[in-house]
């Protein structure tokens, strides 16, 4: 058998929606999983000048875990990476790496590859649910962890929107990044935050995009984690200058996660790409499918 | 002139949404407002107990502050109040108060009653939006303060929603019940919150009733204020075990909102009326409109 999974790239918290609220993008990792008399990886795309991803690679580790436990064996496959997800820039490469192995390995045991079933598993190897939800289902999703699953609010987002994303020259670690955050927050703060995440989740629903500025204020982690990277303000500025319709960090950084009009997308990019001449920008559509398969 | 004025109640926080969430209920306090050659006051159903209500009027006070302000004069009418929005109790009852106050003032004065005019003047005397909205606007509301104006989606909830109503035989105030909140949230609660009012908002919004339960789970405020009054515990699970769609304390207390299937309502209601014989428990439809003023 010989399938190619491809799961988009998510951009978490949206501002407010701290480890709650996410959105997936038309960028792809996808691999080729071949059944083969001997183990190989092969890595293009991101990661691929670096060779520990060869020797210890998660998606394989996380690939073998399901397909033991699903088969008992532990067969030989052929890993062929395409990443274009590049790594700790806030882009869910570690979510899509995880949701990818799971989903593959139901695959490839022949097991019915469910998507309620699949995003419940990644919750082991990822905490939160703000990343795995968006790769497994696509769209908008607005998603609390009740009980030890997943419960989730998904809205496909029309195609008048895109995506503009900034992504620095710079790795910011998620564990680092969450390292630098308080323990406690005021109520004022809590309050802040969860009334604009009910707004924001509100506004996606409705498809009130003017909405989106005001709603995706946040007083809970952003201002802390750009101070790592002081162009991010002036990515934000610039972004809301030319008429973005939300402007926040991607995850925990270091990529800035910018909505636009499809009419105004244009501008936008040029606009960043002048101004940020050392950061990779993308325009991007909104992916509302999440993962998927394919055998071949 | 002679006009009515008919604010309706409103529960507000529906669990996670603490300050931010709330929804309007078709209970009214009614005012009949007109022109005399003296000021009089006279006061039917909540508060005719109470001889304070007469010479330490609120709405009186507010409508007086706006109506000279507009007009510049302080002239006589005779108000009578018909209460049914009882006090203290987490009804929305001083924010019926202010907002029918303010837009009674207008109307009064012959100015154009513009309602986000209305709720913005309301802010200056409630700190929150989550009481005054929904009295302004009706519907379920989602809301945030932004430069000193209210920010709000709003849904309009359809009848097949009903709300059963336990309104205890103990006032609590507002402030006191704020007082016993802390000052600082653990990140965890404080995300807890912000993802379930973000879920919850979804839910509404998207009309996928079967979510309210989950998403309306909060670890802000209601324990610790439910502690006041054991019962309270024993409502939800009465309101859980009876099919009960949302079961939350109403604002601060000491009312518990349910919201319900029309056709388990009156299972509901009957459930709670047979536990709760020294409580008031009513079923109420939820008011899409806000606050409306009849010349007469």
């Amino acid at each position: 058998m010989r399938i190619t999974i491809k799961v988009p790239a998510t951009s978490a918290n949206l501002g407010p929606g701290f480890d709650a609220l996410g959105l997936a993008l038309k960028l792809y990792n996808e691999t080729v999983i071949e059944s083969s008399n001997y183990f190989s990886i092969s890595v293009k795309g991101e990661g691929s000048e670096n060779s520990h991803i060869k020797t210890n690679n998660t998606f394989v580790t996380v690939f073998y875990d399901i397909y033991k436990e699903l088969t008992g064996k532990r067969d030989n496959f052929r890993f062929s990476f395409f990443n274009s997800i590049p790594f700790s820039r806030g882009l869910g490469s570690s979510s899509s790496v995880v949701v990818g192995a799971i989903a593959a390995a139901y695959k490839m045991a022949c097991f019915k590859v469910d998507k309620d079933c699949i995003v419940n598993r990644a919750l082991v190897y990822e905490a939160h649910p703000d990343n795995i939800t968006p790769a497994v289902y696509g769209g908008f999703i607005s998603a609390v962890v009740d009980k030890g699953k997943v419960i989730k609010i998904k809205k496909e987002i029309p195609d008048i929107l895109k995506a503009i994303v900034v992504i620095p020259d710079v790795a910011m670690s998620t564990k680092r990044s969450r390292s630098i955050l308080p323990k406690q927050y005021k109520m004022k703060d809590a309050v802040f935050n969860l009334s604009h995440a009910a707004l924001l989740s509100a506004a996606f629903i409705s498809e009130q995009w003017d909405m989106l500025k005001i709603a995706s204020q946040d007083a809970m982690h952003e201002n802390m984690r750009m101070q790592a990277l002081d162009e991010l303000f002036e990515v934000r500025r610039i972004a809301y200058e030319e008429g973005a319709l939300l402007s926040a960090l991607s995850g925990s950084g270091s990529s800035f996660l910018n909505l636009v009009y499809a009419k105004h997308a244009n501008k936008l990019l040029n606009a960043l790409k002048s101004s940020f001449q050392e950061f990779k920008i993308l325009e991007l559509d909104i992916d509302n499918d999440g993962f998927s398969i394919a055998e071949s």
